[in-house]
């Protein structure tokens, strides 16, 4: 793995299989511990240095850090004096300054983790950027996936079929996902109303669709993406009542789905919008597992970051 | 102890005596020791979920389950996405997945730890819940009348005289204290304008007065509470000088009381409303010996919840 | 050491040499080890208490708490119930009752740490007050300086030249600083306009010029403050343009210096107003490492008021 991990494009195959076997290392030696802890990067400090609020996220890093016996700090930049540019600049030296051996950053703008990586020796991961990327989602979602379709380790998801659907224009999630995916041998098609697909969309590694009906048969793996609330209102949405009936994932459209196929979201749901409660609730639901494969798969990203060089 | 702390009436006289002499044994452990920890949550997770301000309620738990060794992480939901209904259920879904062996919930919605426990698998310790409870300040309050009326491990409140004035209509902290102390056999008496008693009082385990006077010779304990600022100037209210001249623990009044009398109050205190600042200064007073137990009481809680099973 | 690290004329000269001393055996020893905590405080507890927001002060503490082992609260009093007066006595009273060992405190009331350090037995640590003092600033300035130029453990500054340049009238770094200095044998200059220094300064143990220019030649470090945005318009303090001209380290100035002077900024800096972006970046300039050597000064402070006693 290289130093940092800031797009799901960073991982060739093997490094990006060696985050999921080393996740599934981490689950299996903790399973059998009565301390549900590593002493692995004892001494070391991971910095949360969030620009945005993602109390989810956070709190999943910092599990993460912390059963790694790493020293975690909170920075919280939402309020406080510091903002774009210069400052960003500033803060980076300030954290290296301080001995941060990993900065976990979220931040509004795309791009940012690039600009904080080119100021600090220690390592960078992006936990979300912008519209642009949130790789550690894309990890622990196909750690998700090759759990739950009886992959082994050593696996990549070759072959798999993974239908994506909802906002992919403003989705960090889906880049993220699109790319790592791709990469580690799966089928995606995205599904979206023509105005929440980006301009391009033609030159991602995947297909794309206008019609969720057509797009769920022979599926393996079904992933709706949040509606952000905001969004809804603006002129290339639809109408939500629009939105749900035709894009989303309702109990009739789930009933039609292949016996083995599981329903993903990355999480907060709106639950009745993109999919339905009893969907979400339901037993092809992957939606509770991938918050907890959020952690182990996150020990895995510090561990090979920071437990490497000892 | 059953798996959760909700109310104070979860607690059998036998279990409530077991959390004073636990508290108890964990005070004289740490006393003889350097090092002033015990490790027995090493690599438990302990989540102080707060949808209300209260930084002493929350530091208070963080240095218990620090003190145990446990890993903490505060989540203020207050400001966050997080709101009510399913989206605390999504919360504690989320919480649970993560791997939290207990939260400690204060939320300002009567019922909300119910519905939380309703979710997890692990522990739910109710840190305060709109007007309804605070069972850990009702188990610290014994704890501190145990130890200052001479009692010893074993031993409840068998026969002692608490005489608790103030807005208990609102309180949580009473309502807790009358279920626990009636539990541990002490006699209880509130005292409150007729207004700030709540409707069915006569139900309570208790008796109930609207004159102070008359209610505290022959008190051994004398607990205030804390009249919230924003309450005030509510219809039910008497004015500010009133209620403090008819129900505030004055000099005058302080000085009738016996010999070995205590005061008590659950801070923040008004001083020189419900208590004058020298009886709150003086050596009847608990109010700083309470403020310790709350830490050795909330120590013996999440040892009791999640120590027990290892 | 005394109990408390409240100004930094609390330290003698033998005081002051002793925190650097330890700070540069704190470094020493930790760049020989692979886990870079050391356990002197194990259970002892430090807290945070800010009542202005300072992240980066804030953080300094939290880390060099963090890698002497102890546990580490953070109380942002900021928007919470806390205000001045006798809320801040109860404030005191319920840290000390939960059994803090040292409370850093933030507070915009110069004196605040003063009132705290009345009426509690563990340490205070003032981390910043007002306009008043910064001690630990000054220590990890008096560190950065002793460092540099080629100063050994056991010396102090004797006969180094230190001209500090700004708002010298608002900057508690610039009169904490003066104080120490002078303690460790250094001559110290003060530069800034008539309005922005203090009634009384010819009291103070240094010399003070309105011309920047003037003071340069022969200076060994060369300190600039912090410009505070929101005093830029007050009646006192020039136009932003012509501060900049005449007390700005612009690139034309610090070509003058000598080659061994140091470029030293407490941070964070406006780059381009009291010091040019290239200065700021430049050889000269100790700006990270000042960063550096706060958390290694920090330790030393805790270490020697808390780690003494056992």
């Amino acid at each position: 793995m290289k130093q940092h991990l800031l797009s799901a494009a960073d991982l060739s195959r093997d490094e990006a299989v060696a985050v999921l076997d080393t996740a599934e290392q981490i689950e299996a030696s903790l399973a059998g511990r009565e301390v549900k802890k590593l002493p692995t990067l004892r001494g070391r400090t991971v910095v949360n240095l969030f620009f945005e609020d993602s109390t989810r996220t956070r709190i999943s890093f910092e599990l993460a850090a912390k059963r790694l016996s790493a020293d975690v700090i909170n920075f919280s930049a939402k309020g406080s004096s510091v903002s774009k540019g210069e400052s960003l600049k500033d803060t980076a030296l300030t954290l290296q300054a301080m001995g941060a051996d990993a900065v976990v950053i979220r931040h509004g703008a795309s791009g940012a983790p690039y600009q904080l990586a080119s100021w600090v020796d220690g390592s960078v991961v992006n936990a979300g950027d912008g519209t642009h990327e949130h790789p550690t989602q894309a990890l622990l979602d196909a750690f998700t996936m090759r759990k739950r379709t009886g992959r082994q380790m050593g696996d990549d998801l070759s072959g798999l079929k993974v239908t994506l659907v909802g906002d992919v224009l403003h989705s960090r999630v889906a880049r993220s996902n699109v790319l790592l995916l791709h990469t580690l041998g799966a089928d995606v098609t995205l599904v979206a109303p023509p105005t929440l697909l980006p301009v391009g969309v033609e030159a991602w590694p995947c297909n794309h669709s206008y019609d969720l009906d057509a797009s769920l048969p022979g599926a393996d793996v079904v992933m709706m993406l949040r509606v952000q609330r905001e969004r809804m209102n603006a002129s290339y949405f639809p109408t939500e009542r629009e939105y749900s009936r035709r894009y989303g994932l309702d109990a009739t459209r789930a009933a039609r789905l292949g016996d083995d196929t599981i329903v993903m979201h990355p999480g907060p749901m709106n639950r009745g919008m993109e999919i339905a409660a009893e969907v979400a609730d339901g037993t092809r639901s992957t939606i509770v597992e991938q918050v907890a494969n959020g952690v182990s798969t996150r020990m895995a990203v510090l561990y090979l970051l920071l437990g490497g060089a000892q």
